[in-house]
């Protein structure tokens, strides 16, 4: 059977993916009086004299929603908020088994800014974090922005931030195996949606020398025809040399290519044109902007992709589950750059005792990744002051690491 | 350990009493590739080729969402979404333990109708039905009636319906003990909320002969001071004679008396006026309209409260959970009064073998309810023309007898 038919067959003989189950046992009316009335009434009172006490008595402190307006789902684009649910479901058992936190798929009908912030908001009370998925750009920069500024819970939209943090680990080993250092080379982003502005943000937050990104249009610069703001703001800060022309013009001396664009973009030819020793973090899925061998070929020393059966693999599931997991565990109202940061470093910590050409980054199914980068983000909460609880950070991965 | 501790603790012990699992194992890249990228994309593809397919691939099949504003929360009153949660939670347990249905709460943190019907329909697609809950009247008639019209999937107030089914399936067991025709008798309804009218509308379909409405001021009849919209809708169908007075007026002669109030409102003497061989329903939790013996010393024949330690418990749990899975099995896009007759009529079968003054309902905990009132709302619900599938209802009974 072919991969198409297994997974139509796997999603239609469990009828979807999740399961919503009782934590609680309800045997006989004792039970039933205390797991509801009359004795539920007691955590309600407690709440609604303390709201922070939902943290101790419902769910909150370790649901998050999964939400998406289905606008870009995939490689599948906008297929709308239902058909993209699969997905949405599939986020969520990611979440339960790398991060052991629970989630719920929200699959909105609208693709209204307005009206997803305001039905984020209002769905809320129960969720301790938000995490934003397949919106896309820069409707995503908008929402994300706005639902941050308007809750007092973590949003965090896992297409661009998860994507940056796992780069930034990629980047961040690759680096030691070619020894340069980050704040001297320059990086080509080519793809300026979710990803690659976010990807570009957190690059520009741990240090990079110079950034270019690359749309189809060619180099983006400041006062370019056709920007949107979110590339218009972007510009301020990367290309300082404005240069002009197409991904073959920008690329020549690049010591990094990350493409999160489409199949095919890249050649050996402009591999070759880059500096020595190349890094090539060819990210489209599951056709990447080139193939390992042909970049290779061209002279990168360090090649990554999407894609699982290749080494390498940039997986955003490395990242987002412990992220969240140690936000909630501290009950932290943001995911603010520093605890990215702190991702990208557990990551990348993980894979540097066995560091190959290779082996830039742990592989997914390694059961330390979930756990470590759940303290190291914890840490990193606390210590920027966005955490309210002071937790110790080896307790959670110890408690992670023994489930 | 009073019950006030022994809720808190255990609410407290759990986080919360609802999980979310993975039905699917994912152990390696070939699990991951199927129960998410690349292969989620083929469900996708499926879904938005036939929206229909989302209830073979997704878990809108079998996910309900309970929802509230919080505004009429147990007898807390408005105590806001938030402080609902672990009512919402509980109710969640009735689903999954009682009828196999997963739920999931959906606690708002808007109380403006318009913001509540616009926040559901934007969340609605994954989910197969609505349970709205604890939304005071009459805001919660219009909410249910908006949704209604414009979702293809059933919506049910519970605290509506759900008492209204449990009332008439014990009305129906009662009159058979005390040989009268639901034709020929007066029902008295105190407390014109949710509940009451529910259960006046839900008598009227069932044929029951004449009913009488009465509030805070006294018999609710058409034209009276102060009535809402939904008091002066419902007065065009009940309180024939325009009885005016107060309760104790309007319950002479009487046969039979529903409370949907509050503690201590009826008392011996009044139950004395009414008609020979009474039927008491004091449903007012904790404390009910009459504690159960003073309403027998009145001459009443068949006494019911909402509590589970006297006999004859009126509680919603013996028809939401069938009631939904019923309509699911079958995919109704609707919950219409045939299916509410039925899942009262099945109640009350389930009772009649043993037919006793102090046995008029099951038990809670009687395993065969969830199954039997199931099969007897996709029944009705296929007869009635809201179904989309025809399975046979024994199919649906046997496989949650099996579980």
């Amino acid at each position: 059977m072919d991969i198409r038919e297994e997974a139509l067959k796997l999603h239609r003989e469990n009828k979807g993916k999740l399961e919503v189950i009782s934590k609680v046992v309800v045997n006989n009316s004792t039970d039933l009086s205390l797991s509801y009335t009359p004795g539920v009434a007691e955590p309600c009172k407690e709440i609604m004299a303390n709201p922070e006490l939902a943290y101790e008595y419902t769910v909150k402190g370790h649901m998050v929603a999964v939400v998406t307006d289905g606008s870009a789902v995939l490689g599948l684009g906008n297929i709308g908020g239902l058909a993209g649910a699969p997905v949405m479901e599939g986020k969520c058992v990611l979440f339960k088994i790398f991060g052991g936190v629970d989630a719920f798929p929200i699959c909105l009908n609208t693709q209204d800014v307005d009206e997803i912030v305001k039905t984020v908001k209002n769905i809320s009370p129960i969720f301790g974090g938000i995490n934003l998925e397949d919106i896309a750009a820069p409707r995503c920069f908008e929402v994300e922005k706005r639902l941050i500024k308007e809750l007092d819970i973590p949003v965090f939209h896992d297409d661009q931030h998860g994507t940056a943090v796992v780069v930034l680990a990629a980047i961040m080993n690759a680096l030691k195996l070619v020894d340069k250092q980050i704040e001297n080379v320059t990086a080509i982003i080519n793809g300026a949606g979710a990803a690659g502005i976010a990807t570009a943000k957190l690059l520009l937050s741990a240090g990079i020398g110079n950034i270019i990104l690359c749309d189809r249009k060619g180099t983006i610069y400041k006062g370019r025809e056709g920007n949107d703001w979110s590339k218009e703001e972007i510009a301020e800060y990367t290309n300082k040399d404005l240069v002009k022309g197409t991904l073959a013009d920008a690329i020549k001396g690049a010591d990094i290519f990350i493409g999160v664009s489409g199949p095919g973009v890249l050649n050996k030819e402009m591999v070759a044109s880059m500096s020595k020793n190349a890094i090539v973090l060819a990210l489209a899925n599951p056709v990447p902007e080139i193939w390992p061998e042909e970049a290779k070929a061209g002279g990168a020393k360090v090649v990554g992709t999407g894609r699982s059966d290749f080494p390498n693999q940039v997986n955003n599931v490395l990242a987002f589950p412990g992220i969240f997991r140690g936000a909630l565990e501290v009950r932290a109202n943001k995911i603010n750059e520093e605890m990215k940061v702190a991702a990208a470093k557990a990551i990348a910590a993980l894979a540097e005792e066995n560091l190959d050409y290779d082996y830039i980054l742990p592989k997914a199914f390694d059961n330390r990744v979930g756990a470590h980068v759940a303290s190291c983000v914890a840490k990193a909460a606390i210590e920027s002051g966005v955490a309210q609880l002071s937790i110790d950070p080896d307790k959670i991965k110890e408690k992670m690491l023994n489930k």
